[in-house]
């Protein structure tokens, strides 16, 4: 065998067990009480988890928005990956007008396929729905690309598909099995909002909270409910990204019990923060978008990971550091949306839901690998301790503890949402298809070493 | 190794892949893509399903009853539970008035102990609540026996438990994590039905039927929702046998959403049969209890399985031939109830579950091998084939069709409740913790072979 | 005409205008803008409100209890009433054992006939059920007892209706249209935690507040949903007295979600106390049966009037004096358990719904007068303010101010347990059937004018 | 007195009773058991019911549509009011691009005033949401226009209101206490299903069957379900007209118990018809915005009437003949919406509703004529029988048989959707302010009797 990872607690979707684990090229290929002979490596795993390596399947890797990018780039951001234990992303190809879909891909690609270090899937991004685009996503199914993601806001950037578009596109999933993403927010109501704190009186006065004034929960959840609505009309499965309010959840619960194929995705920031940073002197740095809610959203989204009306934790990371969110100078309008998080996905979901009893181990492992992997078409491959699965696996050392501090991430940021967060617990090896590519949170792979993930159609339920 | 299964799909509840798998002793030793070398014994599972073996948590062998006894007694339950691919059972230690608990359990363990063929473990039945009973309850689970039941009916028999002992038991769990199984029916409601319907006249009119006129919906789902309430005002964990309405699994989802630790069992009688068999000519026959409902309630007990509303598919397996049942001679309350079952289960819900396409093969192997393991406290030893786990395999043949005919299973009935039912697939060959015990529907173990299984507080959630 | 009211607003279930009223002997004989001509007596109702009056369907004048009996008979509670502005009651014929149910409403009627002061009707309660009872039943609807009340607790003290015959009593009234009120509280889990309060050590410790201990929230509901249950089951019409928890009104509005005829009634010691008063040191005082809920379970059943979910207020009046209350010795299963409050039922409706925006002044008149007549088969003859009604009204001023003393009223109640609250408004006259009966809070009426109302069966929706 | 009114039973929203009534100059002056004395006019309406007169609260008098004009104008619409007991109608006011909506109410009342014949209102139509438009609806509402319309389609025509304006328009309501009602269908998906079906190949096959193909339940529902939502985030009071689906009800219903201010309005056509109507021969004339949907949907809405989930009956009345729908040539995008229906109102309420069970006399009285008022602002004036309230008042006679016939009827149709309909009873009757305005099913009345009625804010709750 190629490595060899002896005396640790092997943690599935399923449940944990001792057994030792090896490798042979880039697949899984023995799970056993003992596995003895020889081995190009062996890894010591006594008193630490092996479990699948995370998969993130929402980044915005170098990332133009706001006049900047964003400054994790494909190599960088991947880098992170690696050392947070993170063997998998999923970034976005977004369509720009008089653009072919499929040409958004094919561009998007060329930018990462050099750069990745970990392996890399793209969700395509229609922004301008015509009679050719149900096609090209049927084609792009074909190719591997069976996920897709639609802004329900953004109307002013021209990024928007509005009601039409959106249920198109979940009628066209519906006829192959992929799974259209939404950023559901309430376009015109949103708007509204934002053009009224968009005055100099309340921009002095409240600063980056404008942020939070303008987005009430009703912003967030109308919007879910209807992409529901037309996820039921249609039959198309439904994947809500970034959700961050209680009543999102709630939304979702309901149409688990209407049998309706819908998932939803929530970030650490949504689980971890509450809308008071937007009040701190650099409150606009937390500025993503949704934005961060209440301590009651939290708790419901935590309850939500539990009981299955979440069914991921992804991190929509989209990093910009504090000389990119300056450019705001006081206008809540203009803050580059976004925050650093690839890499801090996993010990803050482990020290924050396993440790504080709101996870089972199972379901950590659920929400950050098997459960994306299924939803996204790309289990068992991915998301699975399975012999034959892709030997993508993190070391996770639950004795660790670790001040987070910005210092020590790879990541290109010079702050972090998170900074002075207490870990129980961080990943020490890091393995992506056999290769070591990070260790105790340090990178040891090689740029270019990813590689894109064709998908098939995934899960419908869980 | 000792004996090696070669080819075969890797079947479990969290997903499949194809895997050899290894024996050592009576552990899973190891999971491979391919394992070469020395082995007692190789199996070749091309084409073929293989599962952890299933877990009948419900059946009652040797059981005295109307004046007789259960048909299948431990030997001859245990090999039929061998022949279809249950390498599990949990059977009952009933108290009679005046003894211990303790005692009760004891005695029964002394009933099976030589006889059985596979392992098996008992939940112990308090009849006769008093100052001691809980002490004992924790005694037990001290002694591995950590599920109790409790007869919500039954009263002129002597052996119900009313709101006050059920109340009780299900605080005293709540401290150790144990479970309380409930037989819920509304005794006093019931027992006024049955003796309106308990006259010649309607006897007479109506038959075996009279089974179904005397115990309508609200009879389970009275007594479902109110054991619920007492669980949730104790924290105690509850486990509803045998739930055979739709209005129960209703109750169960809604109390899922506010956190009550219930699961619910249902049974394959209630999946496949309506109450249509008790208007046939031999319709005592079917007689169990409670009775077989609607087709409606079918419905939605399949749908239970699939999102989680009902846990497990159990079999309460209570033998009685054609013999036996006439000794009702035309009165309904004098009909032994029960049906044969251990033996059918598994092909039944792979026939009528997965290949009808209303479970996926993991929920299949969840509902009657992981959950049961996991709510009952003996995973991840049973219920899984994680490597260290025990070797409790059934290689599962999906391309075997067999019309069902009594004739052709272990069992002591000369009759089945699924006589030329079509089954899609039929388990190929068992092992119980690393022994052949049954190939191809024939018993191949030794009686006495089976252990009982000291059992751990289960899982709270799954 | 007979008297005349003139210049009131008349406020009616639908609403307010205003009118002059004539009243013709005991009839409502006309409502009129302007009513001149020659009249036997004239009221000048200018600022005030015209209103049906109100009708307290819970009361217990004196009743046998605890070795004592309730210190307002039928004589004085009635007074107590019209002083009030309550120009009807409902008593209640409890069945003692061996007697037949019919037997017990003579007797009673023996006790009221020549005492009552205003007009009163009698719930039949069976407290022994038995082959004849159901045909009783339908022997009192004819003579005009529509109503019966069964107690759901009181095994030891002989007075409990079970399960079967709860069922049988409102498949009894589903034949003739006639209503079932319960006492729901879960007996046996009930009985159980009164044991484990009642020692020496809790009772030195907790006092009165035993009483709260003893009975959490899962007491009531769970015997409402009970009772709910077997209303839906047989089509009987079921009337929820004295109803304490927010759960139960939740439970109500699903009831009527689904159809079910359920109503429910509160009383102003749950809607205006919280069990807080019980850790006083005459917490004892307090004690009525269920006992006095949180302000959360207030705000839930304020919210049940506005909504529908509860349809009636009335006063569970069963006066005991402190006297009488000290019987208890620091033994909190030994307080005669009731409350005066026929009295202060309007006032404080008024005061505390009305002027405190919880109530509109048309839902006040709904649940203290139209929907007890509707329900309890009397409307319009009680109830309402239409032409050719009972001439049962109540001249309340709105601008009345008064702090409450029990020195004050009429009640033989030596303290109040809303002594000292700020009533906004008091009856000013009260009339029944045409005859003053009370004026300012005296009593002016006669002892024994009050008929016995023959009843027919009432409303099954409001 | 005027007019006298004998011997009727006298039906209002909280109940019936026999009495006389009376009426000076446009008043009721007095209800009374027995009036006697000098009187201009007396009427015998023995055996007949006295109602307050019904509220059409949804019409479209003479309204420009479709290149042509509805075929009832405010004269002969409002005398076919008069003729079916409809005593006050609301007409729309609907601003023009660039118009205020302060001229557009001038314009309308302009085409209005010297034609009503019995009482009428607008409701101000904001098509065109600006800086003003606020201030302009607060007004309004200070000149007695306290009710809104909005649409939420009809993009290409001009008039819709998206979700800012809707918002927008609930939040200033919210400041007075007016009513925004919303016509709910969900424009972008209908405006795609629309145009999906607008080909000649579809039209056709299904034609006039197009109409109810495009317009499946959804896109009703979710515009509710959004309306909702803008309700609720606002605090403003929401009325949706005329409701056809029975998910509408199911959503109504949630929003109450959360103590949303909504309320719904359905029409005959969506209680007595169902789709099936599309297939006939002569389906386009039946073509009405949004259109008939199935008997289930029928059904939930009659639930819902007598539930309280749907607070009114209105017609949406839009009279087109036969000559005017036969403009569609075969293009269901084509056809003029719209049906005759003021006049049929209440015999169909009556005889379908409360000859069959569907709604007591007092939900009858409550839907058509008592929450109209309420909601609308116009109570106790209007919708009442109270003394002092306008004398509007419909002599019902319930033993009238007529199988219903366009040629009977006093509107500008010929055909009915009706059309054979049995009624059983019909008015004989009908006065307003006083005057007699018809007799049994012809006016007599006068052209410009009908005066414009002022409104306040109307009820919060019913």
């Amino acid at each position: 065998m190629d490595v060899l990872i002896k005396n640790g607690t092997i943690a599935t979707a399923e449940g944990s067990y001792k057994a030792d684990l090896a490798i042979e090229k880039d697949k899984i290929a023995a799970i056993s009480r003992n596995i003895e002979g020889e081995h190009g490596k062996v890894i010591d795993a006594s008193g630490k988890l092996v479990m699948p390596g995370a998969i993130d399947v929402h980044v915005h890797l170098q990332l133009p928005f706001c006049g900047t990018v964003s400054a994790d780039d494909f190599e960088n951001g991947t880098k992170a990956a690696a050392c947070g234990g993170v063997t998998s992303v999923i970034d976005f190809a977004i369509q720009k007008k008089g653009e072919t879909l499929i040409d958004a891909v094919d561009a998007r690609k060329a930018e990462a396929d050099e750069k990745v270090c970990v392996d890399y899937a793209l969700h395509a991004v229609p922004t301008d729905w015509g009679v050719n685009t149900a096609a090209e996503m049927e084609k792009l199914a074909s190719d591997g690309i069976t996920s897709f993601k639609m802004f329900m806001i953004y109307a002013k950037e021209g990024m928007i598909s509005d009601d039409d578009a959106l249920f198109s596109a979940l009628e066209t999933v519906s006829r192959f099995g992929g799974v259209v993403g939404v950023h559901a927010e309430s376009v015109r109501v949103l708007d509204l909002l934002i053009e009224r704190y968009h005055n100099e009186e309340d921009m002095k006065k409240y600063g980056a909270f404008c942020h939070v004034l303008s987005r009430p929960n009703f912003t967030e959840y109308e919007a879910i409910s209807r992409a529901v609505t037309w996820a039921e009309a249609t039959g198309g499965k439904l994947y809500i990204v970034h959700m961050s309010t209680g009543e999102g959840a709630e939304i979702v619960s309901k149409a688990h019990e209407r049998g309706v194929k819908v998932f939803a995705e929530t970030c650490p920031q949504y689980l971890l923060l509450d809308d008071s940073v937007f009040r701190k002197k650099d409150g606009h740095l937390y500025a993503t978008c949704p934005q961060i809610k209440s301590k009651k959203d939290a708790d419901r989204l935590w309850e939500g990971l539990a009981t299955g009306d979440v069914s991921t934790i992804a991190t929509d990371t989209c990093t910009f550091n504090t000389e990119q969110k300056a450019m705001w100078k006081g206008d809540f309008t203009k803050i580059p949306f976004g925050l650093p998080g690839v890499e801090t996905l996993l010990p803050l979901a482990y020290s924050y839901g396993v440790v504080n009893n709101r996870l089972s181990l199972q379901k950590l492992v659920q929400t950050v690998s098997t459960n994306p992997a299924k939803i996204m078409g790309m289990y068992p491959e991915k998301g699975s301790l399975a012999v034959g699965s892709d030997a993508d696996i993190v070391i996770f050392d639950p004795d660790r503890q670790i001040k987070l501090s910005h210092k020590d991430l790879q990541t290109n940021c010079d702050w972090s949402p998170f900074e002075g967060y207490e870990l129980n617990g961080y990943p020490d090896v890091t393995i992506c298809r056999g290769k070591v590519v990070a260790e105790r949170g340090k990178f040891t792979g090689e740029t270019g070493f990813g590689k894109f993930i064709k998908r098939r159609p995934g899960y419908d339920e869980l």
